[in-house]
């Protein structure tokens, strides 16, 4: 089974993007063959600073590396060093009918935020087609929001192989039901777009400050809080301390007499163990970075080689070869 | 200058190809480094038969060599021998307002006509822009129906080099006027959708057939004919026979006495001969593909490494690189 995830190279990674995409991504390395690819082209449809994408690229790759991601298991590469990529997009592009684009939702949503469109957000949904089927791949993980772009991908594909005869595999969502919902400080969803994030390997006293910031209530530290499970602190706790010490918190907090601001202390610092040791691990290969470009070009050959594959049944196919 | 054209390949070649497009291009090829591309990409928005595709390639590149296309002067190859035009065309189409598509008449035009409209249609332009810009063209000559993608071109063009910095050459379109506008069989002008074509390199008697099947009207050889320079025969005569053989026929038709079967006979007879070095040396290519094949190869190899150069600014500049 061969499995497929594009990342965003979209800045400094955070606790939402942690545990929604790359924990359950880097477990997944173990149950299939993954193709993991730092989705630099993607990019382009909304960053317009090179320097800054040249950095996300990098820093993405690092993350990456430091919390698990094992090149020796996946394959793992910048998108762009399969430029092949762009050519299937191109034979997709010719088989998409323009109502299929015009119904994505992601499209819709950007221009309704007032993004104002350029044709890489329409036509973004026929690059990740070409993103999937290049590697043959049979499964895609996704969140919810992003399974209507495997339904296109599939669509695309079976138009393709209808006028042209079989050549793409059809490759099925793998829906994320049970990626941890992350808050944020503010207590909505942890996201970029929302400015409540917590990162992960910046500078420890900001992210202190940012834990001791997280939004509570006024009441007084003896008040018994029936709402424990419902506090933003616990909830972040349970991700990142053993179960038993959350589950204390939560009880001190729930019969009254735990001050929020231990809470967060203990919070702060439990996140701070946590990633002890993907930290010092990502200091090591921040001084390596050579070491990095090569992990990522070898990655880059393996999966290449495969694309070339893929594309020339397609190019056969469709009467270009 | 560096001229660039693309060429669609989209069938038997017929008079109006040749005047109004073939001969021209060939023409340029001493007038500076004519690029001369196969669009069989393009041809992929609208042809969905792979067996036809192969033809029609394999087609036009024997028809422009017969007809004096030289490999030596121009740099002649298929469009899918240079795949790095579309990763090009991704760089380019994160920054093309989906505005500046939606304007262009080609997209509109096949709507109107009732064809399905697929995203292919629609990005076309983009493609085209990455035609051009990839080999630094300076000048694309077009007809007038093809202007607006030029000036889609620049724009997009003026957009990356401003994002990004200094990075494309700025190309100008050179409108044919003076292209010779070659009536049908029906005195519509000739097109493959009208079903007016008379072809260059095909049967003998079909050809033959075909010119004897010009409409002309009623009138009986002796009478008189004011209006003989709007005469089909005579327009057609102009162009494949020499000027003063043109001109007799022409003034025999003013002043009565020629009949339309003599003077259609005479229109086959110069159009057999006005072709007959170029329909010689077709047979000769067409017994020898291999070599056809090669000299495209070779073309596409000067190509590529143009436009390896052009696609690296153009990585660095956006931050890929």
């Amino acid at each position: 089974m061969r499995i497929l995830s594009g990342i965003q190279p979209s800045g400094a990674l955070h606790l939402g993007n942690f545990f929604g995409m790359m924990k359950p991504a880097i477990e997944l390395q173990d149950r299939g063959e993954a193709y993991y690819f730092i989705a630099n082209y993607h990019s382009m449809t909304s960053l317009y600073d090179p320097a800054q994408r040249r950095a996300n690229t990098m820093d993405v790759a690092l993350d990456f590396l430091a919390c698990g991601l094992d090149p020796v298991k996946s394959v793992f590469f910048k998108q762009s060093d399969v430029p092949e990529v762009t050519e299937l997009a191109w034979l997709l592009t010719t088989l998409t009918p323009m109502g299929l684009l015009e119904r994505c939702h992601s499209f819709k949503d950007k221009v309704a935020k007032g993004l104002s469109p350029n044709h890489g957000l329409f036509a973004y949904p026929v690059l990740m087609a070409a993103d999937i089927l290049i590697y043959d791949s049979n499964t895609v993980p996704v969140g919810r929001d992003q399974k209507q772009h495997v339904e296109v991908t599939r669509d695309i594909a079976i138009k393709f192989n209808e006028t042209y005869g079989d050549t793409f595999i059809l490759p099925e969502p793998q829906i994320k039901e049970n990626a941890a919902a992350v808050p944020g400080t503010d207590g909505q969803k942890m996201s970029k777009s929302y400015g409540n994030t917590i990162e992960i390997f910046g500078d420890e006293k900001i992210i202190r400050k940012k834990f001791m910031s997280l939004v509570m209530d006024s009441r007084t530290p003896a008040e018994p809080k029936l709402d424990a499970h419902e506090n933003l602190a616990v909830k972040l706790l349970k991700l990142v301390a053993p179960a038993d010490i959350a589950a204390q918190f939560e009880d001190r907090l729930r019969v009254g007499g735990l001050g929020y601001g231990d809470l967060k202390k203990a919070l702060f610092e439990h996140h701070w163990n946590y990633f002890s040791a993907a930290r010092a691990r990502r200091a090591e290969l921040a001084g390596h970075l050579d070491h990095v470009e090569s992990i990522l070009w070898e990655g880059a050959s393996k999966a290449r080689s495969l694309a070339q594959g893929v594309l020339k049944r397609a190019r056969r196919a469709s009467g270009i070869d």
